[in-house]
């Protein structure tokens, strides 16, 4: 990275998608980053989670790609305020510099109410998935989902849900039908959903989209009969394989809805049967 | 916090016990501490990264004690380097100050070739977890343990694993027999170990102490085969509730062990059966 005004992408070969014109970065100087937040990414009161986890770890993984540490392996993010279409600064800090991996720091803020507002804190390290070993030894098994042609389209999400929910168009999401009884006011209450995934315009999966993959899904919280929003308060990441193309399936389930917090748990698995991308978030619970 | 030298610890009348010795802090200045980390909490190559996270958090406890944020909510930290017996740095940076919840960072540092070297980042969110709603809706359920006079005590752990393991004897730990065949060479191949937890010295557990007690079971890579050591890259803790006194109920268990690494989840059940914390690491998987 020597140019000041170079627009980086996640994809090398992906720059016109719609996702990486969303995590687009210009480089203002060393580890300091201007983008963009795209409201076509937005959500309820603000713009996703995954999405600005994406574009965290886009921004990390140009201040690693010279280390030879490009992939994001672990990312926590912190999220600290609704992010809003508009301009966004990305600064990231090397905290650790190591042989494999590497550790940072990235900060989104935004310009608000006159001051610049700190959106999302992360704390992430980074490596070379192309690097590690090919052993696997998963005992999780792939979840097993009806063909696309019987799944069901995110178009059934509540009213309620859909009518500040641009994000929806940029998905094609097929939802297995045994856990989309909420849509038609049948929530199993086990708290599960899962489905079929890809980017609306075919920008097949990489390790960076899979930050998006992880909090793409309607929240669990649907499938207990809560149809409002569930405001993420952390989520850490793990990407574990880069992803073959095609199809997606993620799997999000919460075991502890307590005390006004869940927590939600996301698989990502690619088209081979890989268990490619793990999350964990908090959430604050619905309200009603 | 207004003396500079205050002894601090973690329980308010539990200040007699190894494991507050262990956490205690003294105040060098605004969100800086001293701490000593003791190598009775040692295990492996270092200390336990159960007890860095409990030290992390006793620091974050005292910066947010006073805008009555006393509890962890969620915890991230991510492992740098091996700590070692010794004097310990603590520094603290406030994020964000919330209403209902507050976010920073913690730093732990030791004197270490010359320098001072970073053992381990974190990132977390503080609020008070008596102030929550009461409501429970987890549909995780308790892990079914034997009696514990039927479970095994730790010493039966791996030679190779015992002959460098001081941690052994902080703890109280019964394992449920039927997930510690790995004991006598018979590992389940299943990826779980569970069993019931106390703090030998029999100091009744708390939010801090669940910090510690997410990460004390032996790895879930016993259960796999593996003896060796698993370092954690990274762990993110959630505190869901003040523990009730009693014996813990704690589940260690892993889906998904590929290329190097494994992914371990914890839970612990306190002694009513809540579900009052939720872990999941990063770890490098043993060699051999």
């Amino acid at each position: 990275m020597t140019s000041t005004q170079q627009t980086t992408t996640g994809g090398s070969s992906a720059a016109g998608s719609e996702f990486d014109r969303g995590i687009a970065l210009e480089r203002r100087a060393e580890g300091e980053y201007d983008g963009h937040l795209d409201g076509a990414w937005s959500i309820g009161a603000g713009i996703n989670g995954g999405m600005l986890l994406a574009a965290a770890g886009n921004a990390l993984r140009h201040t690693f790609a010279d280390e030879a540490h490009p992939d994001p392996i672990s990312v926590s993010a912190y999220y600290l305020s609704a992010a809003k279409d508009g301009p966004a600064r990305f600064a990231t800090e090397v905290v650790r510099r190591g042989r494999s991996m590497s550790t940072g720091t990235v900060t989104i803020s935004q310009h608000d109410g006159g001051a610049q507002v700190e959106r999302v804190r992360a704390l992430a390290t980074y490596g070379d998935l192309t690097a590690l070993p090919d052993e696997v030894r998963t005992t999780a098994t792939a979840p097993e989902l009806p063909p696309l042609e019987q799944c069901l389209g995110s178009d059934l999400a509540p009213p309620e849900f859909k009518k500040n929910a641009p994000l929806l168009n940029r998905f094609d999401l097929r939802l297995d039908p045994a856990t989309a009884g909420w849509a038609i006011g049948k929530p199993s209450g086990r708290g599960l959903i899962q489905g079929w995934l890809r980017l609306a315009d075919g920008r097949e999966p990489d390790p960076i989209s899979l930050l998006l993959a992880l909090d793409a899904l309607p929240p669990v919280t649907f499938d207990l009969g809560l149809p409002g929003w569930a405001p993420t308060l952390e989520l850490t990441a793990h990407i574990r394989a880069v992803p073959a193309p095609g199809w997606l399936r993620v799997v999000h389930a919460t075991r502890n809805f307590a005390g006004g917090l869940l927590e939600e748990d996301a698989e990502v698995w690619d088209s081979t049967g890989r268990l490619v991308a793990q999350s964990r978030q908090l959430a604050r619970a619905p309200r009603g």
